[in-house]
């Protein structure tokens, strides 16, 4: 009944993530800054309570902040209202919270206007004196905060509690992920920061990936693993569906690589065949390597509509080993552009294995690559029957190994679940695998 | 200083969300749920002050419901840890904070009983009495509590407070999105959740969408409009940039519509020939309009590797027009399989209105369609020069008539921003307005 479970244990230095602004808690953007700042936490093994959104009111905020002090955090890392408007107020409510003045801090001032003064001359229509008073406004700061340098125009702010020991550190930072992300870095290294956490435990992360194994199964391992002794307890374990995908995190203290080892193995001896990554690497980036050792592709896509050939193109430097691709959408389209004998979609029907490996092969040949890929399907919600029901995908990864030395090639049928997206979205994680596997040696 | 921005008014009844589960807070799996029941609270005219977010822990679920009761909020949404596990723990919490007794429902047992027997049937490793008992612990509930059936196996809770108007009532659904969505229609109409809102105003809503303003130019226009005196304090305006091209939603009251009538006609005088959609509609809806009178589509895509393809197939019924498309990611393939012209390439480089213009052609050539498109581009990070830098995109749309009757065409080089991923899809909303506008009779 979940997507995804985590086995936790428990950290000692607690933490609130607080993110601010009325066009997050409205979801007309989606908040990125809140999961990624409770992930930077959990690296330093600070223990994040909880993620909270609210609005630009100042009573929302200091509600927020209140409530974050009373379940006991010991840091509260806050986003966003840092601009130049009225409405970006968190400095000054952080300052009320924290039981400090609000002071002009005329050195950050004379800095901000260093960064503002060359933008002013670039835009001719500005009013100079308007813009200065609205970023003076970004120079008044709690009494006693450590500043951290502005990314943009707005700088960040490490307050500690009034009294050492009594009450949350509050770092603050602004909405913009661009300024967020590096400012974090200084916030890291700043003196208040480290006394606030100085009791957590940063410990180890690991990452496996498989590929076919039901979720629940997984589940039931984790169940048995424990069962049969090991210290589960120990290890901090998510499960989590991606594309398809298993993945298993798990975070320890350093000396329990023990028991990490040991839970690796379980899944090894009773997934082994499934397991295709333990060094945290995905598909995409061991595809990208294995082609890079001299191969070339180039896809022919049916129901997926280009999301393979987008894919593989994802990556910078993939003009590497991409030739290119089709999407051949029609049927004229397979036997036009790709030469798939009408015939054999008259015999076989468009999804079949058959068209799937003629494509593949097609594209091999009008690409001049190493490797083709042939996908067509049926990705909905229109066009399924008894026989060929929605969801329905059948793939062709062919290599050529060199003039004269044959070819490889795993051809599949397959019945995905979901709706249209799904489909074509999990269509192409299988034949990700599928390339890699053709790539590594296999064949039907 | 901010990616969106929103100019609000004040509703009366208050709502906050609370979304749980270790996974969602470690972010394992990133929320939808918060953002879209804030949605639809918004939607009823219920104001929601927070989304919270906490793992699968008595003391921070009950800390969570007691701040937003704090908060004064009369509706609480919880999502998830309704499962059948140990750490599934929201109804008892609930009735906790609610202050009322864990039942067991008798019929409920039943119910969910008899969506698992065939279940059960089908599985045949499984111990049909651990299931049931692990599955009884679902039909424990809240006393008093409006059960919500079930979508899975969980059933969802709607708790009032034990003396009316004494705190909130407690909409409790389950996590995964595929249960919860179809539920909240229930909940919707259920007795206490109905007087829990009683004095909420839902309001009405439009959203217009333009396309090659900058934000900060619309932020310019809603102070120039303010300045002007438009009764903006009576509509609720949110901007937002969303794949390249900036949404403006308003929410009003039922008897502010001549309020929503003047700022639109102000966005028009301003903005009017960047104003793409006066209804709502999206760039994909309109092209997909436009091409379903008769027009066939087939694309030619270098840098975009696809994601133009696959976004004109992202439609459910695409089939009926789109033909197919090639990705010709090297330059034998510009010309092999395209037939563009080598010598120009050589000529004027594979980044050109002239080869982006050959592509079109060839595009609607070799899939004998009455639309090409071709885009070819520097998507970065590498590959980039002084006279064409990364980002550097050049497009072109062609359009046949009809025999004898000539043709149409758009050709367009533009420098997009933004990282590898950005460009490439900033490149496809780009390519898609080109569409349109070809579409709709432009030509150069």
């Amino acid at each position: 009944m979940r997507d995804a479970a985590v086995y936790t244990g428990r950290a000692a230095v607690r933490a609130g993530v607080l993110v601010t602004g009325t066009e997050v808690l409205t979801g007309i953007i989606s908040d990125r800054n809140g999961p990624w700042i409770a992930e930077r936490l959990r690296e330093l093994g600070v223990d994040v309570a909880m993620i909270e959104v609210v609005g630009d009111r100042p009573a929302d905020l200091l509600g927020a902040l209140r409530h974050m002090e009373a379940e006991g955090v010991a840091v509260i890392v806050t986003s966003g209202g840092l601009g130049p408007t009225a409405d970006d107020l968190t400095a000054e409510i952080v300052a009320e919270f924290c039981g400090r003045e609000m002071v002009l801090d005329e050195q950050l001032e004379q800095r901000i206007f260093a960064i503002l003064e060359p933008l002013i001359a670039r835009w001719p229509d500005a009013d100079p004196v308007a813009i200065r008073a609205a970023n003076r406004k970004q120079a008044v700061i709690p009494q006693g905060a450590t500043v951290l340098p502005p990314r943009g125009t707005a700088p960040g702010l490490v307050v500690p509690a009034l009294r050492p020991g009594e009450g949350p550190t509050v770092v603050v930072l602004p909405g913009p992920p661009r300024e967020l992300m590096p400012m974090w870095e200084d916030a890291l290294t700043s003196a208040p920061f480290r006394r606030a956490i100085a009791g957590a435990q940063p410990g180890e992360r690991e990452i496996v990936r498989l590929f076919g194994v039901p979720e629940a199964q997984i589940s039931a391992t984790l169940r048995e693993a424990a069962a049969a002794g090991l210290e589960l307890a120990q290890l901090e374990i998510t499960t989590c569906l991606r594309r398809g995908e298993l993945e298993i995190s798990t975070r320890f203290a350093a000396g329990s690589r023990g028991h990490y080892v040991s839970l690796l193995s379980f899944i090894e001896e009773r997934h082994g065949e499934h397991l295709f990554s333990r060094d945290g690497s995905t598909i995409d980036e061991q595809v990208a390597q294995l082609l890079a050792g001299g191969e070339t592709i180039a896809t022919a896509e049916s129901c997926t509509g280009g999301l393979l050939a987008a894919r593989l193109t994802e990556r910078a430097g993939s003009s590497a080993y991409v030739l290119g691709g089709t999407v051949a959408y029609s049927n004229d389209a397979k036997s036009g552009v790709l030469g798939v004998d009408p015939q054999l979609i008259e015999r076989h029907g468009a999804v079949s294995v058959e068209v799937a490996r003629a494509l593949a092969d097609g594209a091999r040949r009008s690409f001049q690559a190493s490797v083709g890929v042939g996908i067509t399907g049926i990705a909905g919600p229109g066009g399924g029957s008894p026989e060929k029901p929605v969801g329905l995908v059948c793939m062709s990864v062919s290599r050529g190994l060199g003039e004269g030395r044959g070819e490889l090639s795993l051809t599949r049928r397959t019945q995905l679940p979901g709706d249209r997206t799904a489909v074509r979205e999990r269509a192409t994680t299988v034949a990700m695998h599928l390339i890699a596997r053709v790539l590594r040696g296999e064949s039907d």
